[in-house]
């Protein structure tokens, strides 16, 4: 199912200046592992430090808090983490896609085509 | 591996009155669903309001945030949910069991032969 891709670069090596923007996939694990991840936050933070775009979806959004990234910000997420994403001072809403500042965020698989078309928009600014 | 149950009442018709302790185990995607399912959560709350002793490792502990109840408590867990726990009140510390009033913590599943004595000792207050 799906497609592969080949890594061409480890986190550690990789340097925010040279991207446009980051899209932040769901699933459980990966996000439970990419914020226990020191390198990874690093990457994260710099991307709002320059206020290039961002995405996340479903899970994604974790990875956020721990880059200390959703303070004020008006975003969404899968519903069972909306309570941490709260207490690390964001507005949670239960919306199909949700743009603030430089941060789009969605809440599940089926949010994908309204998610990816904001993207787009967001990307192309 | 491990052993099966038969489950014999769902969290929807059990009563905390009818139980003398709880133990949340961890996983990614069982903590996930639980602190998602508002029953769930009812139940878990309950033995905080009558201080019956809890136990919860791993990722259990993310159920106890939608419960309201680790704020103030000194508390341990997978270390990729520290930031949620600390966000929700908790002083989180890096150590392999932690009681605090009626709740026992612990990290990971290195931490079962420490986490299983103290809930022995915990329980049979």
């Amino acid at each position: 199912m799906g497609t592969s891709v080949n890594v061409d670069k480890t986190v550690a090596d990789a340097k925010a200046d040279d991207y446009c923007g980051l899209v932040l996939p769901g699933g459980v694990i990966n996000p439970d592992a990419l914020r226990a991840d020191e390198n990874a936050v690093k990457f994260v933070k710099d991307f709002f430090e320059t206020n290039k775009p961002v995405a996340a979806i479903c899970h994604g959004p974790q990875t956020l808090i721990d880059a200390d990234a959703v303070k004020g910000k008006k975003m969404t997420s899968f519903k069972a983490i909306s309570k941490d994403l709260e207490n690390a001072g964001a507005h949670w809403v239960d919306e199909e896609v949700v743009t603030d500042s430089n941060l789009t965020t969605s809440r599940t698989p089926a949010d994908l085509p309204a998610f990816n078309q904001r993207i787009i928009e967001e990307f192309s600014k």
